[in-house]
Parts: structure tokens; sequence; C-alpha cells
């Protein structure tokens, strides 16, 4: 593994110390900050996700706040999905297009106000694209990067942690719904949700100084269930179909490619960016789809910082976006993203660090 | 220094390969790239910049492509500086900046026609910004990403190189100047820049699967002039002055304040993005600026990834936004964006790593 140089462009968490002192010894980058990806135990930290409960700094999925009396009329704008129904206290989880309608960012959209709105982003930026629009718009509303780093605690054991902080009523929040609270007089937000399939909350922290505290107070009060480091789990999130904008999608990916179809409501105003590219690719029908695929091969295979390309019968029909031997399905599985004219069951190969994998394409979620 | 873990997020440069055999052992991202920061030995990477002739993987410096009749429209849009009477084969330096005169990016900006520009930016996403403002004014304008990847080869010895592989034509290019040619059938822009004050070019590949065999040509070529890898030089850029967005300047920063407002024309069309804003700061005069600071401490001091706040009197007046010991100078350098109340000469205290650091306010560039 190559070594990451300190730069002023790459910026720490308010967790970066506590996640020193847990061992952390590696990161990538997203949104121009360091995000851990290890800490040095991989079956440890898969285990605990699976099993217990994993505390992750996700401080990198920043917040681009909407704020004035424009602000839902913003979100609409920028997000093909109806939100016309959200609730104050609400998460939807949105597809963002261009006006051509391909993805450039699927973040949960919080509504906190009817004049406050977050959107909790994925690795683009987000700021430039809404306060482009915004301006370009003459909308009554200031685009920002709030002072806000979400924490994650995931697996089966998490319930139990945050109401163990938090109190009760925790258990009763629904997927994607949030709430405003302090702890221990920190202000944050408590919302269900998380990048894995395995439960849990995050813990959006409202004042950066407070990070070390924050993560300690969990800390503590997670060790009766076992509570230790981890982070969003390659494999975990692979078993379990969890797509990542820029890993899973390129420059030309559209929301029905990367199964967001869903999400997708064509029937939005007509001032949405992207809903008429929509609505013709929703009528042409997407030339590609993802699914998944299961390699042959018994023993891992690192498929690097690249696409691999897959074929069937000699030609080119689609990409490996991402490929992990599985710990629980002993077995590397990917994602392709893949000619439709490609189905479940079809044979193809893949060819990962200069070698054909041959496999066979399945439904998702693996697990 | 910590790992960084591969994904397809982050994708490798054409020359990813050659540099792995050159002995790449670290890597920064940008642009959602790797970009490589060294090759393990320091001080020869830098002397063969000051005194000889080095090669650098910069591909992460991408293109924002602007193609379509309306492309130097869009190209004045974006950038408060006069592109009235750029040349084709000609490049610009320009700040960018959003509407409220906050700057997000820095490209050269290369003319190729009258219907296709180029912006080599910084590492900001400036494709979802020209696209926004391309879509909403409704211009007749393709915004794209091209397969081109910048290579550099920079020092006192690199227009010898350069003219060895084309000949003896690049001696006569201008500043920022280039010209479309081919090496050895590989298509390529061949221009008068590079982010180092020891002069240089950099050799725009435009097909990615020549990347190893450009690297090659280059090194065979400069081998007489004792070529070798390298990167965009920490302490030779902080010696020289040269600003890095987004590592120098944060979310409010304008150009005045970092010495870029000689770059910036008040009198281009009012609808250029943020020419009202820029108009009244100017008017107005900006609150921070860029001095230089020199340290007391003998010793290498390690700021890490964070700006260091900077003291004067126990009041805090700015920060230190990055921090090197100059190899030439033997002291600690940085520069200070501060409160224009400071003024060169003025002692200053940086808190750096926890330890106040004494030193005094001086003009830039250091050498």
């Amino acid at each position: 593994m190559y070594g990451i140089t300190p730069s002023a462009r790459l910026r720490p968490s308010p967790f970066y110390e506590a996640t020193v002192k847990e061992g952390v010894c590696a990161f990538t980058t997203y949104n121009h900050m360091l995000m851990p990806t290890s800490y040095g135990k991989p079956l440890e930290e898969y285990w605990r996700l699976i099993n217990g409960v994993s505390q992750w700094d996700v401080a990198v999925e920043r917040q681009v706040q909407l704020k004035g009396p424009d602000a839902g009329r913003l979100a609409q704008i920028l997000a093909p999905r109806d939100l016309s129904k959200q609730n104050v206290g609400q998460g939807k989880y949105v597809p963002l297009c261009n006006h051509q309608g391909v993805l450039i960012n699927d973040p949960i959209c919080l509504k906190l106000a009817d004049d406050l709105y977050w959107l909790s982003i994925a690795d683009s930026n987000i700021w430039f694209w809404a306060g482009a629009i915004a301006a370009e718009r003459g909308l009554r509303v200031e685009v920002s990067e709030p002072d806000v780093s979400p924490m994650a605690i995931q697996g089966p054991k998490a319930e139990d942690v945050v109401a163990a902080v938090c109190g009760d009523w925790v258990r009763g929040l629904k997927y994607f719904w949030f709430k405003e609270t302090e702890i221990n007089g920190i202000p944050v937000v408590v919302q269900r949700s998380g990048w894995s399939k395995q439960g849990g909350f995050e813990i959006y922290l409202r004042d950066g100084s407070n990070g070390t505290e924050l993560w300690n107070i969990f800390r503590e009060a997670g060790a009766p269930w076992g509570i230790g480091p981890g982070n969003p789990n390659w494999s975990e999130r692979v078993e379990s179909g969890l797509v990542s904008f820029g890993g899973d999608s390129d420059g030309t990916t559209n929301p029905y490619e990367v199964r967001m179809g869903k999400y997708v409501d064509l029937d939005v105003p007509d001032d949405t960016i992207g809903i008429q590219a929509l609505r013709r690719i929703a009528a042409e029908g997407p030339r590609r789809h993802s699914l998944g695929i299961i390699l042959d091969a018994g023993d891992p295979v690192t498929p690097g910082f690249l696409w691999n390309p897959i074929y069937n019968d000699g030609a080119k029909v689609g990409d490996l976006t991402n490929c992990v031997f599985s710990i629980r399905v002993q077995k590397n599985l990917g994602f392709a993203l893949i000619s439709t004219a490609c189905k479940v069951g079809d044979r193809v190969e893949a060819l990962v660090a200069g070698k054909m994998e041959p496999g066979q394409l399945v439904e998702m979620p693996f697990l």
C-alpha cells in the first residue's frame, strides 16, 4: 500500500484524533477529507459490524445546507424525486442528476425545517452545483457547508448503544427519520441510517470542536456491547448491494442503470433538473443495468483502482466496477455495470489484473 | 505516514505504471485521481528540479473542455479576466469565482480554436460548475472531460529535453502558449507552463493508452541531462510563492486575498459570474492578504493536514496555510492568509502542532 501525503487540501475530520487513538492505519479521500478505511484487523472489523456494533468516522459525508424561503423549492429543483410530502424530521434518499439525466450524487435529503434542508452527500461537489443553480435561477436561498460531521453506529447492537446514550426514543425512529437533540450538551442530529445493511444510526455532530468527546461517549457507552472502530466495510457493502457513487458510476451513468430508478418520480415539476432526460430514458429503457457477478476463482482477486472490462464471447459488454472476496460467501463478488442484453444466469469473463476471470451474473443483493 | 486504500473513486493516471516503475511511494488525491508525491529521495528530487530536469505525472490537472459555437462566450462568463484578445494557441491563467466573488478554481484557459477551449484545472469540480452554467443559460456548448493528461518536464534543463524530443521550435514558445503536435504518432499539446518557477513545459497526452510510451520517450531523451522522476515540489513551490487552490484558499477566499487581483479585469461583461461582487471587493479593499512568514525555529516544524492559527498580541489575525522547511533558505517558510492590518515586518506567532512558533511576516516570493 502506498502512503498518503498530508496536505491542507485534504482535511481531517473532527474525529481524526479519536481514530488515531483507535489505531487507524489507512485512509481514503472523500469530499476533500480523509476517511478511515482500516484499523489493521479486517476480520475483526467485519464481524464486529455483522454480529455486534461498530463505530465509524463518516464526517466525509458533508452537508450541503440550503437555507432560506426557497430552500424547499431548490431541493425539489435538484432532486428528481417527489419531495412535496416530505415531513420535517424525515430524510429521503435522492439521486441528483445533471441536465442530461446523468447521476452526479446520491445524497440523503434531510428536511430540518420548511426553510432548512441538508443534502448529506456522497463524493462529489454539490455545493458548487447547488450554488450555481440557486444563483442562476435567482432563488432566495443560501447554499453553504455547515459545521456538521456524521459519525455512524452500525450493526445489530447499534440500537442498544444509541438508546443507552440518547434514550429509548431512538428505538421508535423510522428509517431515515431523525431528531435534533443534545448529548452531554453537544448539539447533534440522530438519524436511523448508515451505509450498511446491518442497521444503525448516524449521529450528526454540529460542533466540530467536540469530536473526540462525542466519540468517547459512544465508545464508553458501547463497551458492554463490545463496540469498536470500523468504517464503511467494503465486503459488507458489496454483499449488501450498496452502490458507491463515483466508484460504481461514471460520467455517463443514469439512475436507471444502477438500481436507483425507484427513487425517480417522473411527475415532478418540469423545472426539475434532468427530468426531461430521465423521462426519455425511462421511456426508451436504459442501455446498461447493474447485476451481481460471482467469479469462479476460489482465491481473492485484487482489482486495484480501475474498472475491469467484462466480456461475453470475446466482445466487451460491460465493466466490473468493484470486486471483493466476501467473508460470508467465501467467493469473489462484484458489481457488473453491463449491457441490458446480458441477463442473470449468463456466463461472462472479467479481465482483472491482466487475467481473464470467468464468472456468472446474478441478482443483487448477494446477502 | 498512513496508507491510501485503492478505490475506483480514485483513478490512477495514464502514467501510473510508469511512476510505479520509477519507484513512487506516496500519493495525494486531486480531482478524484492519484498524484505521485514522493519517490522516496526528497533531497535528490528537489535538487533535480532546481539544477537539472524533473519529470512529473500531473495528469490530475484535468481538462474541462468547452466545445461549440458558444465555447468562448462560456469561458468569458466563467472567468473574470478579459479573454477577448486571447489567441488560438495561447493559454491564460484565470481565477474562477462563484457569484459571491469567492475563488472556486484557478485554471489555465487554453484556446485551441474559436469553438474549443480547455480549462486545465486545479483541485475542484469545474465540470459540474461549467455544465450548470451552460445549461441554465441555454448556451450552445458541450462541457466534457476529454482524454487529456498532462505530464510536466520542469527545471532549467527542461527546454533542452523537450527540444530534443519535439524540435527546436519549442524554444520559441512564450509562457503559457502551446502547440498541437505529435510525438512518435502520439497526439499531444506542448505548452510552456508548469507548477514551478524553474521553467519548463507541460505535455498534454491526448490518448491515455500511450502513457507509458510517452513517459519513456522523455525518460530516454532526457538521460543526457540526468532527467528523473519528481512531482510538484512542496519546498520549491513555497519558496516560489505559488498558491495551491484549496490548500491556501478556503470557502470564503477571493482572488484579491491570495495575490490574484492582477488577473481580474473589472471591465469584463456584466454577465461574467462574480464580477459585481469583485468590483465591490476591489472598491472596498480585501480584509485579508497573503504574506510570507519565516519562523524563528531552526528545526523543521510539521504542520500536518490543518491550517494553523496565527496570533498577534494574543488575538487571532490569520492562518498559516502551509509551512515547509526550505532546503535553500534552511528555515521554516509558510504562507500567512492574514488580516490586512498585519504588514510586512510584523512579528506574529503561529500555533503549529500545539506549540507557539514565533516568526516574521515578509514579502513573497521567498526566492
